[in-house]
């Protein structure tokens, strides 16, 4: 049964557990004078090595916390609050994951200012008004890599050219998917989560450049060079490690393989009567199809799949929850209703050809029948006949 | 080999670790609107049950969070920025967790007071004291439950009847241990740790009484009632419900077989000559033995110790990478040099007779070994010959 949801989550690979389940009957705490300590203490600057490395990173510059979105909050929050003698502006694109989003609300309510950059039709962000929108008081911009939602890729080469101040890069999406090389994207801040690549959830990681410096958000014992208090999640850590070791051996290999289903899945979807493709129509992560069908509610063809056995989301399963279109399809231009008929299908390391070739069969008869329930469909066809 | 630093990290238990191990499999993201997402919400839903069953909450009072220290921060902090209007003056106990005194130090930073509350020779709160410290803007007070590093047991019951604003507990230490139940304890916020009861790292819980209001710290899609942001760690947060579970069933047994292998082992390092007891006699935890040797550095005894395959540590492994000697000993009274010589063993789940017999067999020697080589206690020898 093809799911087709890991944007939203993905399984753990079996490598990964096994690398992990030694640490769960360990005991050491890296902090620990001992050599259990230090056991569970190598098995982390372990782990740091090889995420380091997946993103050609130094160690030290390699920050665990437990997700994405604690990354995503120490880059901002963290960053602005210990650099905010320098300036009280920062600058986000409008589609931001939620969490970065609500970051920069949060330095709304405590002193500072944020703009939005926006993107174009495509959901690439307008260098121009990018520019435009810094000032000399801008001390944060943060755009993210790649759109979880409409999988367009943005050219960060060209945004750090035009950003004079420090720049967070969210790789959530990209990691894994596309390279992401910390100095050949320039970012002094790049937030990576492990479950995105078939690490366990709950541990992610910051990179953050030397000599760059952020406050940290949970206050401990001095762990994570004291940017991040709370005992190291050992296994969880060392489980992070070993997916960005087996990302960075077989990353590109896999890619190929998703971008090749990706092109099969657009094109046959594509096929079905007012469907249209959402994001850069090239500059596209390789699992990633996100397309709008008319006249039809994103969560009731949701349902319908998964009646069928059919796992895709509706925008972004953060952000889920809210009967608010999605502030990502919004931002490129959509309309309410255009947006609210929006389905993502992303791929993963166990997508199959068969996968693709399901949801191919089964779409068109779901759509035909969801769309006979609408009265504006009818009265269109009616017209058109 | 005697692992006897159950209070820096306890392996995870066998039975928690296969309740996990679907869940690492399973890709779905509790917010998704279909049944892979159903079933993830589902399965921390149950665990969440469990959590708040062991504590005698609503599951609708615990919100999970990334382990203890967050836990805690999120009181403290979460807590005191929420309720600010209301007053800017909190108290914590002088032997609270050091990610407890941090939180306390960020707030000082951020406009509010923060008195420590005094404890006697045995760590337990002064009442009276406490009671002169609240002030008509006191808007939270923050007492441990137990203290993991000399086992001490406050009265919680007692201390409620002095506070008349909100009060947090710490029960890290205690679940498990001694009955943790949140309406005998009256306390408003209580923080939880799946570790320490054989479950995950990297999982934790904060009890939040109906009705009390604390900010996030980590900002996201709304998760956890918008009061934690994050994609919830799936098989994190149903080994803790698992962990739970055996918790409740077992607790009260296995402190009883604690207790007597804690007392056996008192007994007999306390008649190593010069060794003293840290913290209350009676009123401490089951699994806590905290002595002091004099002549000795701790450091040292940690060291040769675990050449000999025995793992404890002296005060918190969460501080032990700054020389600092303990603020919880020098809260209590201890010398510099008493509080350099102290060593924790606190017994777990695993721990044996033979444990301890191996233990009571290595340590004079080792003691004794170790204060050949202080000139203080040779010419000490000399003097008493």
């Amino acid at each position: 049964m093809p799911y087709l949801d890991y944007v939203a989550g993905a399984p753990v690979d079996e490598r990964v557990v096994e690398a992990m389940l030694p640490y769960f009957k360990h005991p050491g705490n890296p902090s620990s004078v001992h050599s259990k300590g230090f056991e569970a203490r190598n098995a982390i600057e372990d782990a740091r090595t090889k995420v380091a490395s997946l993103i050609n990173a130094d160690s030290s510059e390699i920050v665990f916390t437990s997700g994405a979105t604690e990354s995503n909050n120490l880059a901002i929050i963290g960053y602005a609050m210990r650099n905010k003698n320098r300036g009280k502006h920062i600058v986000v694109s409008a589609i931001e994951h939620i969490s970065i989003i609500n970051a920069a609300k949060f330095l709304m309510k405590n002193g500072f200012e944020v703009d939005y950059a926006p993107v174009d039709g495509h959901g690439k962000v307008k260098l121009n008004e990018l520019e435009s929108i810094i000032r000399d008081d801008t001390i944060l911009v943060s755009v993210q890599h790649a759109n979880p939602e409409i999988g367009t890729i943005q050219n960060i080469e060209e945004i750090r050219d035009v950003v004079d101040c420090a720049l967070h890069v969210d790789a959530t999406a990209s990691l894994g998917k596309i390279e992401v090389d910390v100095q050949k994207l320039g970012a002094d801040l790049v937030t990576l989560s492990s479950n995105d690549i078939y690490g366990p959830r709950g541990v992610g990681a910051l990179y953050i450049r030397k000599g760059v410096r952020v406050n940290p958000l949970i206050l401990g014992g001095g762990q994570e060079r004291g940017l991040r208090g709370g005992t190291e999640s050992v296994a969880g850590i060392v489980g992070f490690g070993k997916a960005a070791e087996i990302a960075e051996k077989e990353w590109r290999d896999e890619a190929e393989r998703l971008r090749v289903l990706r092109d099969r899945l657009a094109e046959g979807l594509l096929r079905i009567e007012d469907t249209f493709l959402n994001g850069h129509p090239e500059d596209r992560l390789p699992n990633n199809v996100s397309v709008r069908f008319s006249y039809i509610e994103g969560e009731s063809i949701l349902l319908s799949m998964d009646m069928e056995g059919i796992q895709a989301s509706t925008g972004s399963a953060c952000t889920s929850k809210t009967l608010q279109p999605s502030h990502v399809l919004m931002a490129i231009g959509l309309k309410h209703e255009e947006a609210h008929g929006s389905v993502v299908f992303s791929l993963g390391r166990w997508s199959s050809e068969e996968d693709v070739s399901y949801v191919l069969e089964k779409l068109p008869g779901i759509v035909e029948r969801l769309r006979m329930m609408s009265p504006l469909y009818m009265k269109r066809k009616k017209g058109g006949e």
